[in-house]
Order: C-alpha cells, then structure tokens, then sequence
C-alpha cells in the first residue's frame, strides 16, 4: 500500500466507526475531519463529496463483512458447521461498539433513492443471498431436508440477528446472544434432515 | 378538546408521520414548522426544546400504536387468535409510509444516553412484554405448551416483524410479507400444545 492508500484506508475505517453510531449521513466531512484531525478541505480532496464518501465507506464495510464474517466461516465445514460459524461472526459484526453499520444505515436509506440507497440494497442482498447458498449447500448434502425453502431459511436467520442487535443494542438485554442462539438451533433443527 | 390541544395534536401527527421517514432526530423545530408552514417560534412556544418535542412525539406513537395495535387485537379471542391479530396489526403499522417510528428511533438512540433513550426503551420494553403476556394467556388456556419459553416466543415474534419491516422497506422484496407470515406460523406450531 502507498502512503496514499495508507491515508484513505485509515480515513474509511474511522468513517465506518462513526457511521456504527452516527449512521452514515452523520458521517459528513466536517464530523470526519474533526475525528481525524485533519482539515476539511484535505477531506474533500480524498472524496471530493458526501455521497462519495459513503458510497466508499459502505464499499469499505462490505469487505470488513467479508473478512470478518465470510472468510472465518468458509474455514469452516461446509453445511451446518458453516452456518453456525456465519452466524457467530456475524453476531460479533453486529456487537461492536455503535452496532451494525448495515442496520443502522437500512433505517436512514430506505426512503432516500440514490447511489447510496442502491449500493446499500445490492450489499444487503448478496448477504441474504451467500446466506440462503450456505443453505442450499447444507440441503444438497442432506444436512438439511430436501424440500427446505431456502429463502425462508436465509429470512429467518437474518431475522434473528435482526433481533439480536434491537435487544443488545437498544434494550441492553444480557439474554439477548441466548436468546439469539435458541431461536438459530429451533430454525436449524427444522431444517434438518 | 379544546383548540389548543387539537393544534398539540395535529402538530404530533405530522411530526410523528415525519420520524418514520427522517428518524426523531431529523424531527427539528425548523423542519417540523416548515412541514406545518407555522413560525419557529410558535412551535418552541408549544415544545420548548427539541428533547421535550421528541419525548411527546415518542408518547404520542405509544399512544397510537396502542389504538392500531393492541385496541383491535384485544377484540379477538385470548390465545392464538389474538397473537394473530397482534402480528397483522403490528405488520401494518411498520408497513406505513416511512416505516415503523420506533424502529428508526432504536438506531438513533441506542447510543444516545438521556431521556428520549429512557422513554423509547421504557416503552420498547413494554410493547415486548405485552407480547409475552400474551404467549402466557396461550400457555394458561392450554393453546400453547406447558414448558413454553414465553419470553423466547417475544423475541422470536419480534425478530420476525424486524426481519419484515428491513425486507419490505430497504429491499422492498414483495414477498416481505409472505415470509414473515410463514416463520410466524411455524413459531406458532412450535409453540402449540
């Protein structure tokens, strides 16, 4: 990495810091500036405006997801190992300090068309979608039963951390991770073949 | 009601239609007086502050979801008739233009300490043991098992609403609702004595 990349990668991985709390058009270049102690003016000559700086911070969010949550998980063995494995990390992606960019962002985008709007919707989607392929794969090597709705299987689960994050984040509840891993074994136990 | 108390209201309706799109924090005097073409400071006459605004917008959303939500659903029979009956009314209110108030207000708040986090918790608190209660007058009519987890099936029927309410208002996936009425019903089978 060049010093340059250097800057803009220390930049990003501030700005998705705040937006865990702030949300992402908390995020604006004067907020920024002011966390990194850097001038307004150098900002923008990085990401030259609002948009671009979150359209590159949800950029920057999705490969954290990806290292964090994905990669561990593929480690795993493939099928119920792997969901579990994707569900654990997953969990500890929503539990950081601030909570989930994701949902956080989900709430202040869902009536704001725009580039932001869509690049948020196309990440989401994938995940729901590597979410329901972990589980066509648990059914193709009949772990899971042969007619599961795989869709629904990825819903539920989604819907579940969903949950998670509203009692952790929210209501502070310490039962919240039990909660969360009784509601995974009930879904997976139905699915199973 | 007198003329003064109908203007509180009409001045609560707008600002509470207003949160579900922009969030309570994006429910300013400046912005609430311009969607109500009323001076600035006609409305701080009314609110005083911007934290007094939000604690009356988040009494008056209790106050309607209690009359859209748990008024109609307490007309069904007890059980799993009324558990139903909560589930449309409660999917209804998060499918208005802009989404569900509460939602949106859990990210803004859940790391803002103060009064508008007390309140929205408080009252966040009360909704989800309202749900319990009535697993529980399942379980004590014999619809629903002996050894059930009450406050398990609150979470669980919680997550599924959120799961709705992210599916339909960011991705808007036409099947939001087909889904969330299909987890309820195996929650409800798992759950049934």
């Amino acid at each position: 990495m060049g010093k340059g990349e250097q800057t803009r990668t220390a930049i990003l991985d501030r700005a998705l810091e705040l937006s865990r709390t702030v949300g992402l058009d908390g995020v604006t270049i004067g907020v920024l500036a002011d966390a990194l102690n850097l001038s307004k003016s150098g900002l923008f000559a990085h990401f030259q405006s609002k948009e671009k700086l979150q359209l590159e911070i949800l950029e920057y969010a999705a490969a954290e997801f990806t290292e964090l949550v994905f990669v561990p998980a593929l480690k795993k063995p493939r099928g119920i190992p792997r969901i579990r494995a994707l569900f654990d990390h997953w969990l500890a992606w929503g539990g950081k300090a601030g909570g989930c960019p994701f949902i956080h962002a989900a709430v202040e985008f869902d009536d704001q068309p725009g580039p932001v709007r869509d690049q948020l919707v196309a990440t989401q989607a994938q995940l729901i979608d590597a979410l329901r392929k972990s589980a066509q794969i648990a059914k193709d090597d009949g772990q899971f039963q042969k007619n599961l709705d795989t869709e629904q299987f990825a819903y539920e689960f989604h819907a579940i951390l969903l949950g998670y994050h509203y009692n952790a984040r929210l209501l502070r509840d310490t039962r919240a991770e039990l909660r969360a891993r009784k509601a995974l074994d009930a879904l997976i136990e139905r699915a199973r073949a």
